[in-house]
């Protein structure tokens, strides 16, 4: 199920054509998978997500690519997305992510969540040793 | 404020005495900070809540310290807890984070915000090669 | 699957029949989704919630019909509802939205959702400009 | 700060005055906080929300009215509402919350949170023996 | 589906069969459910969570059974944890929880859900009156 | 309080005054609110924030600029954004939303929350009349 068409033509738009040939050779698969031939429904908002994906996670930046897709998949796990949750595990795994390392990220961001919400149970007031503004 | 008290002599119950003295010790630092001021209105939790974050977080494990603070930082904005992003924020500084890797991590956390939402949006099935059941 | 029953007779019961009958009035359709089958193993709450549904999202009101849809479709991503997303994202397509409204509500969302991250990253202090008590 | 203006005289308003007078009679208490202050900005708006609380929350009903309030807290944590949290939160310990209560609440909180984290990020299947359709 | 494999061998681990055994017998059924048979991949994190859930859930504590299963449906309401509100419900349910029960605490929960919205729109300041560190 | 500095002479870096004068003069106002001052401790994240915002909010598109701003509220509300809803429900306000209109606003995002969680907990199925895909 879907609530856009996922039509098995898609790339019969060559604008769509383009983004999923730049996704085959970014990541060196045959495999396009759901999401962007779902995004092909509307060719723009396909191309300037493939540009945010690819800029950020694709490309070498100052963070290593692992990391990367270890803050994706926690993000995506604290806003319920099954999709993204299964995609970027996946992702992860092919960057060299241990069934180990696996479970202490789930550690991680299931504290991250307990202490979440005890804190906002408690609502406790910021320390003023951790405001930045402060020296600015 | 806060929903629980705040004494300012939490310290003379020797159970809270124990952990604040181990928060000291542990980070080597004087600053309990507030959060451990309000768990100290249930000893027990109190005790359990640092047990549970100094074995994942102020311990050696296989991630390395920086990395699990920023995944850390991720979950609490993703669960806008304010106190949380202000706390892990400074503690990741304090390990190391620049300013360049602090922008870094959150342009990731906003792309998968973002496309979390357009994955939700879209209701995409899950690509059958993201299952890590198949084999097993 | 479901939390409750969904039992293929739910009209034996006159206040789930009475709610099933003008749920089609209202909406001339013989299509009774599964939330209302669902609503039904308890009529009172089954009442309750039509009639809230029917007040603000069947009747006329100030805010035209496509861009209440929009916002329930806003809301429901925001909430992670597959059900929501998938029901109302249809009722918005009877109303009339097109694939480029589909496509420019779903790059709103996606902004909003990414610097809603930011900002809660930032911890940025509201402008005093903002505040409407001011006035008061 | 708000985002609707705070009038002193709100009760000009015969309708808000109404409200407000019901509020201070059901709760036995001159205190109007300041939710319903601000919601006094739409009279309808006002009597629609108010007639939902005290309905549930206000009027003898299945539920004991501590065990109300603990559910009321524990969403609105989950919701990351700073005044609901304040409020109920104030409210249940009127109703006899203890400390000790308190803290197991917050803990059985904490740890569904933990869980729900687990289980999005290991994306398990629902056991068959979980449907409650199966039988209907 | 899952992100981790799901064997059917997981019992050949011995750390695996103890935690499964003590599910077993602390719960008086046959029936280990997925969320642990997924655990299982890492044996320790599998303990962890097997042993904070038993410690409150599924021991006697403050707060009665049925009250506690409440609680914990209503946090993953919240968290939108698909597998949660199952698990969850079908628990509640064996725990004595009826039809007219159930329904109130999602009347409860969906009012709480409705509440915190409209005061996260209206942004209101916390009442003086809520503060619990005032006295402290 | 902030995560980052907010330095009072941000604009002495000419990147963050393109931005800072780009905004003034696209919104007609000398106020830059402090997410843009903010943002500017990274340039580059403050001039992509700041592009994406133009060309969807700033700039004519599909949908009516108020319809626009209404559906970033409700996304901001859902996010539990404490600025984000500040921000933009002045922003409304200045693009006409009149105080019905914020109400029925308000009564749409409540109502939706108030169903999204009814639906979670009911784990209702998808209605095979609401598959775009079938159609594909």
């Amino acid at each position: 199920m879907s609530t856009v068409p996922l039509p098995a033509d898609a790339e019969a738009d060559p604008r769509v054509k383009a983004v999923f040939d730049d996704i085959r050779a970014t990541r060196k698969t045959d495999h396009v998978n759901n999401l962007w031939r779902a995004l092909a429904f509307d060719p723009a908002l396909l191309e300037q997500t493939w540009a945010d994906v690819k800029r950020l996670m694709a490309a070498p930046t100052l963070l290593d690519p692992l990391t990367k897709e270890m803050v994706y998949i926690a993000v995506s796990i604290a806003n319920a997305c099954s999709y993204c949750v299964h995609s970027h595990t996946a992702a992860a795994k092919v960057k060299g992510m241990t069934a180990a390392q696996h479970a202490e990220l789930l550690s991680i961001v299931a504290l991250a969540a307990k202490t979440n919400q005890l804190v906002t149970a408690l609502q406790v007031p910021v320390d003023p040793a951790f405001d930045a503004a402060r020296a600015a």
